[in-house]
């Protein structure tokens, strides 16, 4: 499948060498089509990867992935251009942290508690599919769940689209989740729950120094 | 242990009735000494509990619960008094839900994201000791964490006083709760942190229409 891969961050660089090993073609998007670390992403990955601006990227791509800066997230989409998105599914992995009040970060105020980045993206682009999931991880955890407990650990999912939603999950099952550990929380909205999850998040890798661990319901 | 509860609602009579079931002396504490709800937990126990003030009940427990509604709280231990407070252990269960805004409540802004419940209390009686625990669950799992996957799942506890938290673990001990999974996320700042995870607890909670539910920190 041809996959757009938005951010040349940890994460999209995470996102993208994963895709790529698993036979897909990746075109990562940036604002400017030289940018570094998008070069050597497609250096690594030696002609099955392609560099482009957010734009091509978007263009080149049957499925997006948003691995920008959560408070970037809705810019850089608009920088992709409607008429690059319309239809397709958006697979929003950002959360909207907000570095401007310190360390650990908190939310941002105007995407948090009432509302969400995944909303204000499907909002954005109502003809677009978003679908929220693997966000309240490490990257290495997202593409590589069995990393711990034996793949044994929960990833939430959200969206609007019921379709796109299965689609999304058979990708997450290439990357190894288990159908029984995906927990679909339904609509969009539910983004405000699971970006909510990052203030934890960020406490517990402060107290055991450790970002390899996820959250498991257990019932 | 002379302990007091305040707040009548589920979970001051979960965390009463436990408390009793182990042995201690347990006074719930309410806005009027003639509470209804005070007055059936007080019949059903037997002689075993009292309920009164919740200045009354500050001043009889040598440890106070605070069970009261988070939007409440502070006004609660107010007219508990600092007199009676002073220097105790404040178990701090509340969550600040907000249910202005329709459902699934959200946060309080004033008391979420850079700030919590947890730290309004602590900066507001500075000479308590506030110990932030038990607020991510369900209440019947807070007293009987057995009750699934063998109490094999996560309680976080914060706060600012070492040897408060160590006290508070005991009587968690108690509870049923194991060491290993009581995972202590530092200072009261982090009940940012364990308040946020509300917002994806009731999406669980909705989606899965079962409250019996925990977060197991897996790595």
């Amino acid at each position: 499948m041809k996959i757009a891969v938005l951010g040349t961050g940890m994460v999209g660089d995470a996102i993208g060498s994963r895709l790529i090993e698993l036979g897909h073609e990746v075109r990562m998007g940036s604002r400017t089509a030289d940018n570094e670390k998008a070069a050597a992403f497609v250096a690594k990955h030696n002609g099955k990867a392609s560099a482009a601006t957010f734009a091509d990227a978007a263009a080149f791509g049957e499925i997006i992935f948003n691995c920008t800066a959560g408070g970037a997230s809705v810019e850089a989409l608009k920088l992709a251009g409607e008429s690059n998105i319309d239809g397709k599914i958006i697979v929003d992995i950002a959360n909207p942290l907000d570095f401007s009040k310190g360390a650990p970060p908190s939310l941002l105020p105007s995407l948090s508690n009432t509302h969400s980045l995944g909303e204000e993206i499907q909002k954005t682009f109502p003809s677009a599919k978003v679908v929220k999931t693997l966000n309240t991880m490490w990257c290495g955890l997202m593409v590589n769940p069995a990393m711990i407990n034996s793949g044994d650990h929960t990833n939430f999912i959200c969206g609007n689209d019921a379709e796109a939603k299965q689609n999304v999950k058979a990708l997450l099952n290439e990357f190894g989740w288990k159908n029984e550990n995906l927990l679909d929380l339904g609509d969009i909205t539910s983004a405000r729950g699971t970006e909510a999850v990052l203030p934890i998040w960020l406490r517990i890798w402060t107290a055991t120094q450790n970002g390899a661990f996820n959250f498991k319901v257990v019932s």
